[in-house]
């Protein structure tokens, strides 16, 4: 039965706050099971000049777009195949793991990889994950491909995961796991 | 730069504690991207006594295991074959999905299908995430599978994640996606 | 010499506001015997949008009349005669009690009670009370009841007191003492 | 939904911080008409040298006893006539108003104007009601009367109220309204 | 690592509540040589219908320059001679002491005792110190003097002190020392 | 009318909170010049393991002296001639600057230049004066010296001042002036 108040510098937009919101709301229900209506969190904005760290004022820079946005955007990005939007959200050691432990560090090792497994490939998503974290968060997404196979013929419906590192607004790895070769065999 | 204080009624011990500020911390810095020097949080305890909500005293009752600790427990059952133990941590409607779409309502038929396809199996764990939720937690593990294939053969180093849904200290469902299939193959 | 911080969703008007600021002061004035300069309030509003109680937000609504003001209302309207307007004060279940025990349950019986005992009565009060309450907020009255007797003759300065039963909104119950039979014995 | 936050030097006995409890959520809920759920308070002590008013350190002194309590040891005091007891309780200039305007100033004219109207007397308390304020409480109790009329005719369930007026521990003034009159007709 | 909250009546200005923050940053500095970084402050600007002290509104008067500003216009004044400027910054039992003891209470008996020990002088300041107290703050001021001997000679880089206590935004002493008998010797 | 509520990880001894007491006290009262009982100031102590910064536990340091007893000690050191005592409370690069701008880098240069100019000196202390600040605090102290000439006689009454500069608990540099030249002349 918490209370959780915030002081914050003001100027962060609604959508910013309303994350925070959620993920302190959702923090505390996770950890304590305490009863949702028992959980009441406020943030209080104070103005930028009543504010002092180490007798400085901060002058809060706009965060990043939040993990999850960066992964969809990048997610489409490699949908339409524009390579050059989907690069600018890569750190400069992106790394990515696709099934069967295939590695690559350019998305056109992964395209050239790609082409002899099947002609074209969609995600349905099921749901996106973030893991908050100091370091960096994850982001988790599920659901399943569709798309056509090297001899034409169509597939759908075959389940996959997606895992990224995101730092600082940007892609650190991928993790890709799915089914393509559990229905293939 | 926030500031995040949170009125807690005394009684919760440290391990406890520690996930909520852990959490909060992490939380923070995900959506604000601010220093995380600049991420101060202190948990303010009152006595049980000097607290209330709706004129009533509250009796905080004792939160359940961390999620991650319910799904190391339950996997440390499933791979000692403790099908008893194991199912004392499984919601009444606990379902399964594996590679190929396969789905379960009950562990021995889990057992079942995977009997042709391994003598035995391992997991090696690189790491666990949590994604805090109010209805509920999301536990992802992933790391490695090692074991011994059904002509006796042994394998390992083969990429495995698996996805939980922990609700009420109990789990919900359980998802696989591995790379056993493309190993195989 | 305590320190009293309300947070508060924005949007309360200044009256409203006002009365827990007065309610607060009264309270811990009269629980601690603190020297009124020593009790500090501060109500601290936050935007609509910086509270979540349950990961929900909360939509304030506002908040009915003061107690003291519904009854003074009421008296208003049994004043006139204007039982319309008296009866919309009322809950489903308002009973009365009169000098002697008389009970009614319907205004028309109290007036048909009164016929015989006075022409014509009204009411200077000297102060008005109020109970804050959980359930309901209980308003006394007293003071001085002024008429005409059914002979004609004038009467004036009889003390009289009201106790009234406030929830929601609506009158729940009246009971009255007064010294209407002390004075005509 | 207000959070209420009391700074309060350690010490207070927790009597005295259940009273402020039960007044501060009964000030919010009789103001606001928020649901009682949403209503949270927390007291937070602070030691003694911890804190500071103008730049002194206060030492709070043990509250009187609860007027309601202080009411009841009068009317006990007075129920068995034990006039000395009741004196302790009265201010300096206490008064006391009687139907039919009876005004005394000491207890023992009381006593002689109560003395032809019946030969003993009894209170049956239903309620007692404590109205905060900051430079007096008032306390009201209302109920039933019992007794014996002077021809030695038993009397009961006569309706009564009584209203006192507390300032620092003690009894200001004593009002009585009741149905004697209104009966013996 | 402390964090500093400060609940203010909205209505000061910025410089004063400039001074406020970098008074309580220093004092927090200075007392736990804490690291810079670590001291958090924020003030918490509430309506001034939203604060009560025993149960009354405050009404916060402007609060007089800062003692440094008082010292500068005092100084100013008298390095240009207009000494009907200085005398409104003095409290009316101002007094001076001046090298060898010279103990002064009107700015005239100051000018008399200076006339045969220079012809002219100023001030260039190095820096000033003020000390905040809750009776009275203190004001430091140190440079050098330079000005012209009664010979027609000139000086420059003498050493001085001088030390103000402020109350109330008036002066109530100052004391000076110099190196002016040092170098003359 | 400010509250002032500092957030303080628990251990410092009551000397160190006494200390901040006082400070953000004066400050207030020398900014705001608000009365002093409605300064309220209260340190809220929280748990070590209550408390993070950067998701970081955080354990504090005992603060060093207080800069006044810092000077005191060395001024003692001094006058009983204990140099090595004294020099432990010296910065690497500490300074002196004695009446007519003579200059010292160690304390036997001083003691060197003061031997013709007295047999011996000794300081009464009329107050101390600290200022706080962020990057060092500054210390006065000013009153009368005593003690003997070259020639054998004695001296008392003499006004004198120290300015010392002190930061992490050492001396960093020591500024006098008195009115040892304008007595001799």
């Amino acid at each position: 039965m918490p209370v959780i108040r915030v002081t914050l510098i003001e100027g962060y937009d609604e959508a910013v706050r309303d994350r925070l919101l959620e993920g302190y709301s959702a923090v505390t229900r996770t950890v304590l099971e305490a009863i949702p209506d028992g959980i009441t969190i406020a943030i209080e904005e104070v103005k930028q000049s009543n504010y002092r760290r180490g007798n400085q004022r901060k002058n809060p820079k706009a965060p990043p777009p939040a993990p999850e946005q960066i992964v969809r955007d990048f997610l489409g990005a490699m949908e339409r195949r524009d390579l050059a939007a989907a690069k600018t959200m890569l750190a400069a050691d992106f790394a990515m793991t696709f099934p069967g432990g295939a590695s690559f560090a350019k998305l056109e090792e992964l395209i050239d990889w790609a082409r002899p497994r099947y002609q074209r490939i969609g995600k349905a998503y099921e749901r996106f994950d973030t893991v908050p974290g100091m370091e960096s968060a994850v982001v988790y997404c599920f659901g399943t491909l569709e798309g056509v196979w090297p001899d034409g013929s169509a597939f759908s419906g075959i389940r996959f995961i997606d895992r990224f590192t995101v730092r600082g607004g940007l892609l650190v790895d991928q993790k890709v796991w799915n089914d393509l070769d559990a229905v293939r065999r």
